[in-house]
């Protein structure tokens, strides 16, 4: 259904006051009384008011989307923003890129920042989107995309993600092929949505083959390094210790490795070793990592996309976009070796 | 020596033309003839205007400084981003991220932006900065910052970078005090000046230890797994190997690994290896790899404060600062085995 969008001029007949007024509530002045605040907003929300910047000056080079991520110092992050900064690039557009550090304080500071410049929407690539901020930008009629690597935003909220529960079965599925029986997974933290489908993907696939998942044979992590060491140290440890790792990402895999290293053990002659993500490094590990690719970049480019058509106006047909993983083989998986460990 | 800037009324005044003429001419419009654009660029160049944004509305959110960088997918280039993120943000102002993928054309398209967008300054992450748009920046009156990993920019151009020759010279001293002899050295491109600075740091800390430097253990890769991966490769085909690698960066580090591991060698037992960089990634290589930290994030920190030192029009002392390279020791290197490989 296309409802015709009201006009700013329009929401001020409404609610009997000056155009002027609309704009400072969508601006986020604070020179409004609450109740005319409140009122408005309600009509805002209502009425499906949408800021026209961008039909009115289209492709203007002083135009800014915003980038928003919790951390910067991640090379997951990184691969996003460049998917990102590539379709802004091209739509002629500066994108303000700013990292929030997990404090709901920056979080607010940012929303002012991105009101007062100005800028036509944005892009938050955030573990979690609370109900407040998600109200704030509706409030202010802010276009804005997540791209959720690690838990999904309720189905109103415009999010690209990417198929984890494909990815767990691909990696399981893999090893099984293999030759291996006792194969064993570690997640990211359990009270994600990422690591729950991931982790369903691998029982699915066990499962699949007849094999029976054994509880001892799951573990959790951080996604990091150490994670991934602790994780399978525990897994050594065990009297009938696996022959095969599901990581649940790249950063863990390589904590595998070295706990591998450390026990005098190689990859993949005594254990196979897969990854989640494909990050730049995967290649780089020794062996070279087989990881489930998670298309991180392409997630950028259809995150900006989607922004960029909700800001011309364009009704999206899905408010969910989730892009294909995939299995890449390297050198960190072989057939078990004939005798156990 | 202080000297009192101009006006953008003095310019006017002393080229005869309206004071608007002046801001199109610093604004890159192009409704000014060219003689009198040129006049007034040399005027403005002469006397040295410097724009006054920052002093006339300090800290607004809606104020901007650019971040341009060659490639924006690389981890090298993330650490420098970071720190830039943490100053430029804690001002008050927005960072707008741009990439120029090496590509001419988008950096004259980045420079309009610029312009169009009215950016306070720029900080540069770029392997050339060209003389041509040296000269651009210069005639708007742009102020920018030079942070450089690669080569050094002229001495009047502000410019942030680290201590190459100490951190050769740091990791070299290291393999020869756990007594290795035959120690090998992998550059990264032979031109730039980094790989000069560290090269002649490796060589100078053998002379110290009374060493000669064999020519047949030094040769030049691209920064690159690969290239690490084939500089010690040709390394093992030598009639008498080295048993201590001071790789040019992490990366080539991990080839350097990799090829090791393809000979079925052992990292430290049969060959040490030393890194450059200390990238995030070098903790979670098996072993973690002994480097030469270079503050990545802390040059960002640095050449975002002195960008906002001179857009705020403060003199700066040095237009060239170094910070201190350091080398951080893990569990890569060790004494030599005692029979030759």
């Amino acid at each position: 259904m296309v409802t015709k969008r009201p006009t700013m001029a329009e929401i001020a007949r409404e609610a009997n006051v000056a155009i002027s007024t609309v704009s400072k509530v969508l601006n986020g002045h604070t020179d409004v009384s609450v109740a005319t605040r409140k009122h408005i907003e309600q009509l805002l929300a209502d009425r499906g008011y949408q800021r026209p910047h961008a039909s009115r000056r289209p492709g203007r080079r002083s135009d800014l989307v915003d980038l928003v991520i919790n951390e910067l110092d991640s090379v997951w992050g990184l691969s996003i923003l460049t998917g990102v900064e590539e379709v802004v690039e091209a739509a002629g557009l500066g994108l303000v890129v700013s990292s929030v550090h997990n404090r709901e304080s920056l979080t607010r500071r940012w929303l002012e920042s991105l009101l007062a410049r100005g800028s036509q929407g944005a892009i938050l690539v955030l573990s979690e989107l609370s109900e407040h901020q998600r109200a704030e930008l509706s409030r202010r009629s802010m276009p804005f995309v997540v791209v959720d690597g690690v838990s999904q935003p309720p189905p109103d909220v415009p999010s690209i993600g990417a198929t984890n529960f494909a990815g767990g079965y691909a990696a399981t599925e893999h090893l099984v092929g293999l030759g291996h029986r006792r194969i064993a997974a570690i997640g990211g933290p359990e009270q994600l949505q990422c690591t729950r489908a991931r982790i369903a993907g691998y029982r699915a696939a066990l499962e699949s083959a007849g094999l029976v998942a054994d509880r001892h044979l799951v573990r959790y992590g951080n996604f990091h390094h150490d994670g991934g060491l602790r994780a399978m140290a525990g897994f050594l440890a065990l009297p009938d210790p696996p022959t095969a790792i599901f990581a649940g990402s790249d950063q863990q895999a390589t904590g595998v490795y070295e706990a591998l290293r450390q026990a005098g053990r190689s990859v993949p002659h005594d254990v196979s070793v897969v990854g989640f993500d494909d990050l730049n490094f995967a290649e780089w590990t020794a062996p070279p990592l087989t990881t489930v690719r998670q298309p991180l970049h392409e997630m950028g480019v259809a995150a900006a996309r989607t922004l960029l058509r909700i800001i011309a106006g364009e009704r999206i047909e899905s408010t969910r976009i989730e892009l294909a993983t995939r299995l890449v083989v390297r050198e960190s998986t072989a057939a078990p070796a004939l005798l156990p460990l």
